[in-house]
């Protein structure tokens, strides 16, 4: 099949290299040069240098709008009938938006964002939560099958694979931020942070969040797998998709403050669990250091 | 060992199963005469009637207020050296305060908050979070190995296990009531519960609680195993001991809120992910109905 993969960063490039490594024909786009050289060839800067002829398109960029312009500039190289696979996050009604505008022009339209993080887009095991017609999902067949592990089939209508991601990601952003202020208070109030660690990730507490982050901030370990900014960017992505339905949600709120803090602070590219700086900020605790 | 067993609710009692079943010489204390039915003879409506040189208590009543009160009337009954295992859930300064209080007649203190629910207590297998002199857990071992599958050894200095244990009910406070937003939003937005439900706890956003609770809200069973007025009730005791210390908690503060409108409402009897009634009087969402 003849793919564009749009959007080489780090989880595109791992899919990109999953559907080359199935025998696809994968073009590589990013307008980052060192994105295009870790792809290898072709790999080109833009959606618009595309192969006539492309079957399918996989866009990993970083939201609607970004999904929008490659989307126009690749228009004129896809065959009739063509797949579009939309995989950035955006709010369920950019993706019907999305959908209206591609439908009528005879292409095939999944909503489909996508989890797993880095190391499982390289793996062509990436999550992926979909919704649109059979027809979109036949035709994005071996391209999914090439980059999934497990492909959520969520109903007929582009939106409710948004939907589903978006409300992943507020409790997504939520247990990072609530891990950090767990975390922060037992420090303060002199537990050890390993010992309370190891309690609280064999009872009723745990969270796959408190898991995977506490982890890295109890080595002190910052390097950014998923980065501050993106829950930044996510939970403000819910918070509008909750403004438009009228939808109150305290939690979620407090949360995207304490990222948008950590952000200020100059943290929006470490490691997401480390909002716990923002504590660290406001009390004066000590956080573990680098072994 | 002769131990007395103060309080017999859905942990007390099955807590003292265990230990009868261990071969120990247990008296159950409970004032409700059904807790007392249940666990059959000998129990006693007060501790101040415990058997004479009884050498070990396993206090698992709701509060500091009411363990204060029992050790007061359970104090002549005790054999010399006899050790006090403190299992209500309470601040880490009321904690101190009992140990202070009871160490120096010569009686031993474990600060041993436990955790696991009715099932695991009635098998023996409690989670304890415990913290105390080397000779107060030499002493209650007996006692713990029939009650626990888990003892976590915290620290020589009681308060240690009350802080690990209210910042685990921080997490599960909060873990709750975000599962309960996040439930809300997705209905509201259209997506299928049973379906968000599946994704969600296959994928790095699960905790927990949200595939513990949602499981029940799915099918509209708001029979109590964990009520809404203990998390109001565990939340207000992260909050206290939060404020002594001078430590801000966004999400937990929230929460408490949340929970504490649920209580409002009348739902405070109702199994803890009913929170999310509180979403449904405020948006009118339509929630799954029992089977």
């Amino acid at each position: 099949m003849r793919i564009g993969a749009i959007g080489l960063g780090s989880m595109g490039l791992g899919a990109a290299r999953a559907l080359r490594r199935a025998g696809h024909d994968v073009t590589g786009v990013d307008p980052r040069a060192a994105s295009r050289e870790a792809f290898g060839l072709p790999a080109v800067a833009s959606a618009a240098e595309l192969p006539a002829g492309t079957e399918a398109l996989l866009v990993l960029v970083v939201n609607a709008a970004q999904t929008r312009d490659a989307l126009a500039a690749a228009a004129p190289s896809l065959a009739p009938g063509a797949v579009i696979v939309s995989s950035a996050t955006m709010s369920p009604a950019e993706a019907r938006a999305l959908a209206a505008e591609w439908e009528p022009r005879g292409f095939h339209f999944l909503d489909a964002p996508v989890s797993g993080g880095a190391a499982k887009a390289e793996a062509g095991e990436m999550t992926v939560m979909a919704s649109g017609s059979a027809a979109a999902f036949a035709a994005a067949r071996p391209l999914l099958d090439a980059v999934a592990a497990k492909v959520w089939e969520l109903g007929a209508e582009p939106g409710i694979g948004a939907t589903v991601k978006v409300v992943h990601q507020l409790l997504a952003g939520v247990h990072i931020a609530v891990a950090a202020e767990a975390m922060a208070l037992g420090i303060r109030a002199g537990a050890d942070p390993r010992a309370l660690y190891d309690v609280v990730t064999s009872a009723a507490g745990n969270s796959w969040m408190f898991e995977n982050r506490m982890a890295r901030v109890l080595t002190g370990d910052d390097a950014p797998r998923s980065a501050v900014d993106i829950f930044v960017k996510d939970l403000n992505l819910v918070a509008d998709m909750a403004r438009g339905l009228k939808f109150p949600l305290p939690l979620a709120t407090a949360a995207l403050q304490l990222f948008t803090a950590a952000s200020a602070m100059g943290e929006g590219q470490k490691d997401d669990g480390f909002v716990i700086r923002v504590y660290q900020a406001m009390t004066g605790i000590t956080l573990p250091e680098p072994d």
